[in-house]
């Protein structure tokens, strides 16, 4: 069933959005805005299940490429995610039928959407992650086998790149490149997909369930009840610890935010302490060398004075925490999933226990 | 008058291209050994004069893009150049009727060559250069004002990106990035012109010229005669400084070759100093503070006791080397043509002063 997109959505979505991107997918704060004065400017933005899409419909998938440190310091034009699409539109001659979002984490909840306003083009309730990831190679798109060629990155400036890889992880290598010296975020209109591919691949209602989280959390802080209860009413969500900020390092390095934030416990977890390492996102939480979450499960921190899930771009000394870890989609818990975004993919030496698994 | 390469046509071509390179343009003898073993095994090169251009006929400039000090190190594939052009041709969905030297100085006098061994559409006898520069933009179809996309990369592993930029320095940031990331040097097909562009902006006659010059320093060698002067009777070259390189660095850095070398005078200079510095090509000479020669005109080092050019790649302690000076092609000295190659640019507090006033 197809529904339009109303501000009310936009303001869950960007809420359920960041909780999902366990840390990265960019800041929504401006996304949000920005999609919100695109609908008081009269655009639509239609939302289509994946059960409406043609097999043979051509579309891609869209979002930004990029740290989240760069996120917040450097705006975005605005029409970056529509030139990215149609710069693959041109160089594949054809004309989509619709968008995917790329990742449902963060702001790159949002951007798909706002490329869908300025177009007209539908976005289908689906996304390839569930959450967000750093790398390129990192949906399950890619690990179902769709190919990587050809791919877009646009600039805020009317610049646009088009790549034609050997595979997904040279797409990484070379598009990072291309990334940074864009400025350090870039539109990335990336694979180009068939109705068949979104159905089979894809992760399905990621759009409807990003909504419900957002306005789970929004009714909790409405009736002041608990917030992670909330979002445990919609994910299958579990409180990993609570504490406080004492040590924050995030650099942007090579393309990625990099670093690690270290908690001390409050409450019930007093007297212990946490570690959590980022790239882009929050990938392994470390009780002393004990990891309790790992990636491709998701890490989500929120601030307990706001409710508001915390990106890695926005960590700060001395604040108030509240961990909650929620198990990634099946799709990408597979043997061959976990050969592309299981923790030894991201240098660990360590194999991928299932949060309901650990502790 | 289009005339067939021949083997021996590669062997001037290749010392005519080290002198014409001022340094640059990458090593010229993997160059050489390619096309020589390419026209053994039946492949044909043939080259087109400017005046056999049909106005509307369609083609482009190839060359390589990198740092000479990568040349040395890293292996091309053989084929990446005309892949390069195939991603260019198949982006725009047309097939090029010719190919152009980017650039006539060094190892990318050949690279076109190789190309059109590979494919068989022939090269036409010109240049945008007159010699090689390190950067992107500096080329007289780019000061005449041909746009300079689409443009395509491609490595040697069969990736290949195609750019759609605002502006050649744009362009020259962008594609510098991704030629890093390639792995510090890479196939570049730039720009797509039809023969009237050619014919307006490029240096007419480029491969004969390199061609004669190779042909004199080779008779010169077999005659035992002086080579500066078996040059001069090509181009009007003149004797800038003869001496021994007492130091030398050229750094791998951003995609460039950049440094400098010093000369300590031998016999007539014999009391004198040289200081040439280096972003690829040899830029600056100066005696002192005072310029002896500056870009665009070419500055050419070669080494006395072989005769041959010594790219910036290759310079090594206690080697001794004559200095020659080459007025640049006059497309180069225009007002115009120096706001984009003259002194400033590189980012000297210098006008350009042409080598006949110098001294």
């Amino acid at each position: 069933m197809a529904w339009k997109l109303t501000e009310d959505h936009v303001r869950s979505i960007a809420i359920g959005a960041g909780v999902l991107g366990t840390g990265g997918g960019g800041d929504t704060y401006l996304g949000e805005l920005q999609l919100i004065r695109l609908l008081r400017q009269g655009k639509t933005v239609e939302v289509v299940s994946v059960s409406e899409l043609d097999d043979e419909a051509e579309g891609c998938a869209v979002g930004g490429m990029g740290a989240p440190t760069v996120s917040i310091e450097k705006l975005p034009a605005g029409d970056e995610m529509w030139r990215s699409v149609q710069a693959l539109e041109r160089h594949l001659n054809t004309r989509f039928s619709f968008l995917v979002v790329a990742e449902i984490g963060g702001g790159n909840a949002l951007n798909p959407l706002i490329a869908a306003a300025y177009s007209g083009v539908p976005v289908v309730d689906a996304d390839p992650m569930g959450r967000a990831f750093p790398e390129l190679q990192m949906d399950t798109f890619m690990i179902g086998g769709v190919s990587p060629s050809p791919f877009a990155l646009a600039d805020g400036e009317g610049n646009s790149v088009i790549f034609n890889v050997n595979d997904a992880l040279t797409g990484e290598k070379l598009g990072r490149a291309l990334t940074v010296a864009m400025g350090g975020s870039a539109a990335l209109a990336m694979p180009y997909v068939k109705g068949k591919d979104v159905r089979a691949h894809a992760i399905h209602g990621s759009i409807t369930l990003c909504r419900q989280i957002g306005d789970a959390v929004r009714a909790a802080l409405r009736d002041k009840t608990d917030i992670s209860e909330a979002i445990a009413s919609v994910v299958p969500a579990r409180p990993l610890f609570t504490g406080k900020v004492t040590d924050v390092e995030v650099r942007t390095t090579g393309g990625f935010s990099r670093g690690f934030v270290a908690l001390e416990g409050l409450d019930a977890c007093a007297g212990r302490e946490l570690r959590i390492d980022i790239q882009n996102e929050y990938l392994v939480a470390w009780e002393g060398d004990q990891p309790i979450a790992t990636v491709p499960d998701l890490i989500c921190v929120l601030d307990q004075e706001s409710g508001m899930a915390v990106g890695t771009e926005s960590l700060k000394y001395n604040m108030r925490m509240r961990v909650l870890g929620i198990p990634a989609s099946e799709k990408l818990r597979t043997n061959r999933a976990l050969t592309v975004v299981g923790p030894r993919q991201f240098g660990y030496d360590l194999d991928f226990v299932p949060l309901q698994r650990l502790r």
